[in-house]
């Protein structure tokens, strides 16, 4: 077995969320069952960076204490990345340099967690590594708040986001209820959502009268007039309105709606936000009515407080699953979610090739959405609900969750630091 | 006792907390434990807009388990309402009605429960029935997530607003240093305080490195330069900035810096919101840091998911308080906390004249802001800290917290609707 007694190497990537740490307990836990296996386990500072840059963090002897503390800490522990490696066919330093990092610090286990950006950095690594003579095996695990990673019926992150927007949703909506009468008739909710509109669709569970009114979700474009005229005839019928808008709405031109749309992330991606005070300003001009609008923005991807115990138990599985998988030499692949049954909601641990997910997106189906593009319908509601039921609390100290800073112990660094790549 | 077997009076006003509700349910307790002193027990629909318009639902015989719902509801379970009375001397038609609605309905009782605007209305209705007549005790029940309630050590519905933003903060704060390294640098959180800025003083309760490293009060009034700079050393020092703004931050001529000045409520104060857009892009213009930023806005007010022990505990015992006060006909007070120790946290009830609170408001005082404005002490954080302690979580259903819909009884109208007054 020549992959034995080897290191791995684990890293986050993209956009953190409130259970990414909570699959790192899961490998964490896994890997010490099966310390006599392999050597050492590394964490990547700041995602794929810390390959590069030789910055580890070695977390081998992390006891059950340390390793429960992960679990319920949102964000990630030692950091993550907005980092798209360059196409090795163009300019290979960067793959090279990982290479060399992994060779010399005797990684043969690389786990990578991200989203559909990152898989395919785990897929790009493998076919490199394996292209160059280093024995690798490389294995993915979705994570993104936005649930839009295909051949995985769902992705750990969205249900503890979708969960506290759910609950964001339903209290703003008794508040605004309550203010109704002489003051504020429309609150607008703006999640996060470039092209997948999964979590504005998640503040439908939200139980009755205190669910989304209207949702205007990235897969439709945005319909000034039907939308205005819905919020219109519900704020006659029921006195107030609550309305979820995802920062990535198009208008009939396919661009951002969004007044931000002009600064560009890492991955050359637009940054959003900005379409709340923009949809708000509308109402107020077209119904002249009194609106108030919240932004989520990080809150709804770190919000480990209300964590749905549904995803802190599948994320945590499918950490365990990933070093299962290193130890059967398993390689190349994503792990996935399979859904078995919703009453009650079961599910298992699949799998599929790197080469299926990477750089693919999954919206919402046609199927799911009312037909006036205005809300989501009965049938998605039964694809939602299952994945937020449950809480998963953090310890409180003070008043306050106990999220534990953990110390940094680095690996030694073997090669002369790179001035740029 | 001519006062005894008449009915009690009680409704909102103003914005709602997580725990306003919390004190009805203890006034529900204790009226209770007192059905053969008091009469039938009515709450106004959307605050006092109901004993002008005579709609009242009589809560009388509702159960155990009804009021135990009310307390771990948020919001105004019958609405509360921004309204503010004409002065009597001027126009006493308002006035009038209601002291027809009082007689009519033989309420020899009226409890409000709201913020400073709220206990002016309180006075003005004790005056009124006064001098006309009527002998009616009034007590006023603090209330306000803006703490800046005047006589009271704090204001009931303040803390669990607290927790919900040091929380925030503390999640996003993990977020962000997980991102900071190739993303996002500072991150924006906006919260509530048209002139006091004790919500964005919470934020410095997150424990660091996790807490804001500037907090905008109103208190003191925009320094561009002075913000920025700290923006820029916060950022060379820890990697990264979290910065809490009030929407009612002020430059120096004292007008509000958010572009969102111009609509203005049924108290005459201008709506505010639109600060957070706006610094995030000065940061960006200024520094060249990729920003983020969230607006907490009813979400905070709303959160009963992570509402605070002390606050709802000595909510509903205010709550109690009120009914102990009519039955003892002491008139024309409002109920106030007063702390007794930090350490334990002690507290108990006291009581100052309407008169002394009443339109006044309660800002941070100099002694708890840093010498440089840009947050605030220790002495503040200890005065802070004990009142988002515990947690006082509620039931769930489906993932979601359980909030009642609670089924309107209207007390029979005896009197002609009122066209205008």
């Amino acid at each position: 077995m020549f992959m034995a007694n080897k290191n791995i190497f684990f890293a986050h990537s993209g956009g953190v969320t409130a259970t990414i740490n909570t699959t790192l307990s899961g490998v964490l836990t896994e890997y010490k069952k099966n310390k006599d296996f392999f050597d050492r386990m590394f964490i990547g500072c700041n995602g794929i960076i810390g390959a590069i840059e030789e910055t580890m963090v070695d977390v081998s002897d992390w006891n059950a204490k340390a390793i429960e503390a992960v679990r319920t800490t949102p964000g990630s522990i030692f950091g993550s990345c907005r980092f798209k490696l360059k196409d090795p066919a163009k300019q290979a330093s960067e793959f090279s340099r990982i290479l060399e990092v992994f060779k010399t610090h005797k990684i043969g286990y690389f786990i990578y967690n991200g989203g559909n950006d990152s898989q395919d950095t785990t897929l790009k690594i493998s076919e490199y590594c394996k292209a160059n003579g280093h024995p690798l095996v490389c294995i993915g695990i979705p994570k993104t708040i936005d649930n839009d990673l295909e051949c995985t019926d769902h992705s750990p992150g969205f249900g503890s986001a979708a969960k506290y927007l759910a609950t964001s949703m339903l209290e703003a909506s008794i508040d605004l209820a309550s203010m109704s009468k002489t003051s504020t008739k429309v609150f607008i909710l703006e999640v996060m959502g470039r092209n997948a509109g999964w979590l504005a669709a998640s503040t439908a569970l939200a139980p009755k009268p205190y669910n989304a009114d209207v949702i205007l979700m990235p897969e439709r474009t945005f319909d000034e007039k039907a939308t205005i005229a819905k919020i219109k005839s519900t704020v006659e019928e029921k006195g107030y309105c609550s309305v979820t808008v995802a920062e990535g709405l198009k208008n009939k031109k396919q661009e951002i709606w969004s007044s931000q749309k002009n600064n560009v992330d890492a991955f050359g991606h637009a940054q959003l936000g900005g379409v709340g005070a923009q949809l708000s300003q509308l109402i107020q001009k077209k119904l002249k009515l009194k609106t108030h609008f919240a932004i989520a923005d990080y809150l709804q991807r770190s919000a480990r407080h209300i964590a749905s115990k549904v995803d802190a138990n599948e994320a945590f599985a499918l950490g365990e699953e990933a070093v299962k998988f290193c130890k059967a030499r398993k390689t190349g692949k994503m792990l996935t979610i399979e859904r078995l049954s919703n009453h009650p909601y079961r599910s298992r641990i699949k799998d599929t090739d790197l080469t299926n997910v990477a750089n693919k997106e999954k919206l919402i189906p046609d199927y799911f959405i009312d037909a006036d593009g205005l809300n989501i319908n009965n049938a998605c509601i039964e694809y939602l609900k299952p994945l937020i039921a449950g809480e998963d609390y953090p310890n409180y100290h003070s008043g306050l969750p106990s999220y534990k800073n953990f110390e940094i112990s680095l690996v030694k660094k073997q090669l002369d630091a790179i001035t740029h790549i």
